[in-house]
């Protein structure tokens, strides 16, 4: 079956920035550093984003409790 | 018994473009490449859309936590 | 114990229209064609509807995800 | 111990009149015909009221999904 | 340990009047008849009533859900 | 590993008054009198207070279900 | 696999500053006494914070239940 293509992509994406918006609307970016089955999200360089992609807080590395996520994708480039 | 028959579904829309209606309202559209029992997907060329079903904003590929679904449904075309 | 009669009336709704009251306030209307013991369910034909019971949007086929029921009734014909 | 009280509660009240107060402040009056360990309800006859106990929407049978169930009582007769 | 102290606090209150804060904010008063381990609870002669403690609404028997309790103690009595 | 720090905060202050900040905003202060690994709580000499710390209601002893602790601490004293 | 690099880089901050972020929005800056696998935190010195960074009360050591937790970073010094 599909069951473990969320974490073969969280997988494929660990190095890599991705974007994790949160339940109650709150956008993130960083840099993935790990990720476990509850979807808990290690991120560095992270930083808090408008919806237009501009950084409004930095956050260094944090640790995100998975049941805030509500999805995560890798970063899509401007224009993509 | 009847129980299989919402992942059976999911099953089907593999490599078709579905509507995913999450809690707190927003809907995204994109091609399903996976899932679980918990309803955590993953979605391909997503992107958020508006309810008259116009594209707002590009997401790429996107993991999806399954409890922040409401309903799925593979897309329904204009006039149908 | 009385503990299966939520799944019994589900089974004999089966192939019936139902109507599926969400959580927040949306209302299914659509012909039940499966379920597990969640309350996930497969609905056929499914549409939104206002309270006063007009269709507003259709939905085509549609799995809900259970923990977003809140009730489900077989739907109930205009002056019943 | 007093653990299964609210079960023999339940049992005592199959067949008769009972009043479900459902969070987010719906209130449901129907006839109980059946219940489970989760609270999941099947009510007959039932009907969506206001306040002051006036029917204002017939429901037919309903199966209630236990997690949005505030409180159950027996019916209360007017004037006690 | 001192984990089964609120199963303790509650058997010596069966039989006495107790008010319970729910979610949501509606306080209740009754007779506490029965609980679980859920703290779900089956209150006799209950009422709503308004945080000055005065009677709203005559409720009867009610079986009330445990995951919608807030907190409950034992009636406090005017000027303690 | 340090997972059992939280029993062993509230162990010390069993006998201490604390503080307890609720999901949705109430603050409580009383005597802890026990407590579980859910972190249900039993305090003695309850009060409902103010951000301000004067009380504005008095509760006497309380169980309070865990699920809606948001946070405990021992009481500060005015000024530290 | 990379499940356990939450708790890590928790326990390389045990001792330290941390900022925790809770859902409903209160932000919380403290040294990191203690963790759990539920992220149930223990923090010394607490203090709620504005989202400027400015101390805006005082809480002294407090116990944070884990499911209220939306996301624990290691303090970021200004400028950084």
């Amino acid at each position: 079956m599909s069951s473990d293509i969320s974490l073969k992509i969280l997988s494929k994406s660990l190095g890599c920035t991705v974007l994790v918006r949160l339940r109650g609307g709150k956008l993130l970016r960083g840099i993935l550093q790990g990720y476990d089955q509850h979807m808990n999200l290690v991120l560095e360089q992270a930083e808090e984003i408008s919806d237009d992609n501009t950084a409004q807080k930095q956050l260094g590395v944090i640790v995100v409790r998975g049941d805030n996520v509500m999805m995560i994708s890798p970063a899509v480039k401007e224009g993509e």
